[in-house]
């Protein structure tokens, strides 16, 4: 049987557990939050919705025993008031940080043996704590990272072609946040490369687009949740299978010392491996810079 | 293809949204709300979602013009802040009223034909406003009623046998508020009848707990979402296959002489027909003092 | 992660697993046939799906080593031929039966230790065999038996009516074969009872045919595949989600001292519980009586 | 309201229907033959598949007046049997290409106006005579063409490096049949071309592969069904929600003058552009000759 559980009610977590459930992709739903007010609403919310759906799920909260035999933990706590007040996702930094310490000792008090997927941000920065507090090894822990970036960049570069987002290949590298970047000599479009389709002013354009759009929906909506958990349950869905997925994930990149946006193969073990890009020198560049960024954020919390 | 206009960007509009959205329930997807900022809010998340779908939507954004040649409406406009103070659906009455009219105007303006399934509370009240504003027929223009309430009856008579809600039959009626009850003699859990499984002190107590679940949800994450989405989500399906679905919605009932919650058969054409009850005789007292109060409300609007 | 292991690559358990695979039930996948030729080529088509199939599954052939950590099995070994010469279930059985055993003692020796759904036939005597010879409890071993015919009751009784077949509740008992009847005081429309919406002629008319309708696809196709499949994937659900689905299936009924088709939950440990039923005194004599053919069958055997 | 007829209720047919029916991808479903007696067990079995399906589907069979407003239609009359015989697809091209001539005249005689999906073989010629006989036009009729044989290189490049088949980029081109072949300049693997991946050896071999695998596939269980089935599916889908479908299909290229393997962009309209590769000298020989194959068969016919 397919358990999971998410930490952290808000929109997002919330939006996890609902798509976990109404899909079918789980058997045992486990909500937690330092709130319990929360997850019992939401626990609520989702029992009254068994009689409508079309898969019975077994959903539980506020119990963090359940962990010991959860196969996969999505957390997703945050601030994100804090994120939209300073138009940064190192806005809810410090109070996150202090969360995924407190959640990450429980995590690892419990025993748990399974995949930590994180969405909590700074993505890249939270992993990194988690990692390191819940004592589960690097391939264990990952984050959606530029994974949502990624989907956001699919998108634009889509729109401007009037094509499937499906139909776009290539990577959002980096931090999820401000100094990501778009790898270009990775993306092409139905086979052509986008460095032919656009020229250097444009690019540099569309590559501001992906974060400016997150920022836009979280100024409108107070938060973001559709994209971000959706994300997150293609990942679930590809530890649970084992699919090998190639996707660009906050993984521990070990030439840049941190957790970053770069792709890897998710299977049943986590991040089965990291796929070495080749990149151009100006990316190369951009990657360190972002990764320099992420660990002066590190560095300075410790 | 089927094209669904969803107005309301509140959550329970935007659930609905994202639901339909990620199970290629809808071709396309069209969000309609007075603050364009929240509909393009919405809009913009669910692009951002597409490159992570299993399915391609077209979804557009604040083009009422787009209801002209739309299959299924649904209104999930409402202040549910004005509810959770009162702790009564009936708190909104007032800003909903107004706004179903004004809705109501921009749907007959538009030439739309097809099917209104209507989540705005009251309920019934707000159904009985849009079908008269609108000008469609009283087939055409339902709402999700007491679909919800049952469903929260299933799931709190599973509870108390350790079941799966779907295996419990029967109907809460009458209005989707405060004076709704659960019409017992219709119940039964495996065949079984309420009657015969629990006595007259439980049965009352289950039959308060559907309305009470509800605010408990509210007042814990200051709305309820996923629940009713998830009912306005199978009435959607039941018109798009013409399912012939059997289920307690709020239709107009001739014998009350208003829209409120009780069995109908929906299809293509809406309420295809309304499902007659052998009810008890205090049922059917409880059925005509909610009818009573609906109407009260509505009188007192006009 | 769910395994599910699917023995007998003949059409039905061909279209069990791929049921299973394109709607992502389960993330391993294993096909067994006596015949390597068929199996193998059923894997090489999955296998070429993969590539368009919305989930990863791991598919795997011919290895009756995997059934050790099996979550599920589905037996679907037989001889449709000699069901459809014949007319009658019982036309194969014998060579069912000699298959059952080998099977049996296959999964007995590879340590199989979960629930066993049964769809060969005679269904009733062949899942008798399987408990025997597997050595599995009676609440791990229950058959699709009358699932099916009761799914097809519905549909009969729908169509008469102009509905959704799931608005029919109620239960076809007994063998899953030619003594099978409808227990028509469990049947109703709607919360319409069957007895006041037909007459005593039309009820025996509609209870052949559940039966009927079945040998009428047998003889158009060569086979029935779809509507069966679809029960036992709808078991494979209840089982891994443990929904207690209340379900008429192939259970050990000791008043009857038979495997015989008979509502009972299913959950994770198979059959939780069967749900005794109020029959009349005719549907009581219905069922004695089909179980006496089964155990005639099962006894001339050995 | 969606609604698809399937011609041809061959195992193909019957399961392109059965896919269709148990995904809720369409609303009616029309189920053609010109023996109606497999028609007609096709509908059987899946109208007693209702009451167990989650979702309701308005099946019909053998009327061809409903072709007339109906949405695409998916062409999949055969004689697999000479096929197999052959181990060619033009084995059945005699028998299948007077099926295309009786069964493109009725559907010009309904008065069908949406998107025909062929799948019979030899898919290329079929689709052009179908054209042709429906007087539709060259957007509104393709094939599956290599859109299956792309999903089995998928399928093979992918096992050879332990990947998910949906890892794998690039193309099968050219007739769906002996003379296709695998435009290796297309094919990525995470990002990594192919031609850097394998030796020239190896690429000759993995070249041949998928149509060889189809063969493999025919000669175990007598037919294949799964993977051409998916890939069918997938390109209703495709038209229905006007996805912009990059995929490799039978379209017409005006550059070698016939219906053949190549990729285009399939949406509402069905083909609405071909994309135009940049292929290596010797890859472009290879279409040429494919090209020439199916245009020396269809001219023979003639």
């Amino acid at each position: 049987m397919r358990k999971v559980a998410v930490i952290g009610m808000g929109h997002v977590g919330a939006t996890v557990a609902y798509t976990l459930f109404t899909h079918g992709i789980v058997d045992e739903l486990v909500l937690l939050d330092k709130n319990e007010k929360k997850s019992t609403a939401e626990y609520n919310d989702l029992r009254d919705t068994l009689a409508r759906n079309n898969y019975y799920v077994d959903v539980e909260a506020n119990n963090w025993d359940e962990l010991k035999d959860t196969d996969i933990i999505v957390t997703s706590f945050g601030d994100i008031a804090a994120t939209v007040k300073t138009g940064d996702r190192f806005g809810e930094f410090d109070i996150n940080a202090a969360n995924a310490k407190e959640v990450g000792q429980k995590i690892k008090d419990s025993g748990f043996k399974g995949i930590l997927i994180n969405i909590s941000n700074p993505c890249d920065a939270i992993s990194t704590i988690l990692q390191e507090t819940t004592g589960l090894s690097k391939k264990q822990v990952f984050g959606t990272g530029t994974f949502l970036d990624t989907a956001r960049m699919q998108r634009i570069v889509a729109e401007e072609l009037d094509e499937d987002p499906r139909n776009v290949q290539g990577f959002v590298l980096g931090e999820h946040g401000a100094s990501q970047f778009t790898a270009w000599s990775t993306v092409s479009v139905n086979g052509k490369k986008a460095t032919e389709l656009f020229d250097e002013e444009k690019l540099e354009e569309l590559s501001a687009q992906p974060n400016k759009n997150s920022m836009k929906v979280a100024f409108g909506k107070g938060y973001t949740s559709y994209a971000v958990a959706t994300c997150a349950v293609r990942l679930v869905q590809a530890v649970f299978s084992n699919a090998r997925l190639f996707a660009p994930t906050s993984v521990y990149l070990p030439e840049v010392e941190t957790y970053i946006g770069y792709p890897a193969i998710i299977g049943q073990d986590g991040v089965e491996k990291v796929i070495k890009l080749e990149l151009t020198e100006q990316e190369e560049k951009q990657l360190h810079d972002s990764a320099d960024i992420i660990k002066k954020h590190i560095a300075q919390l410790k």
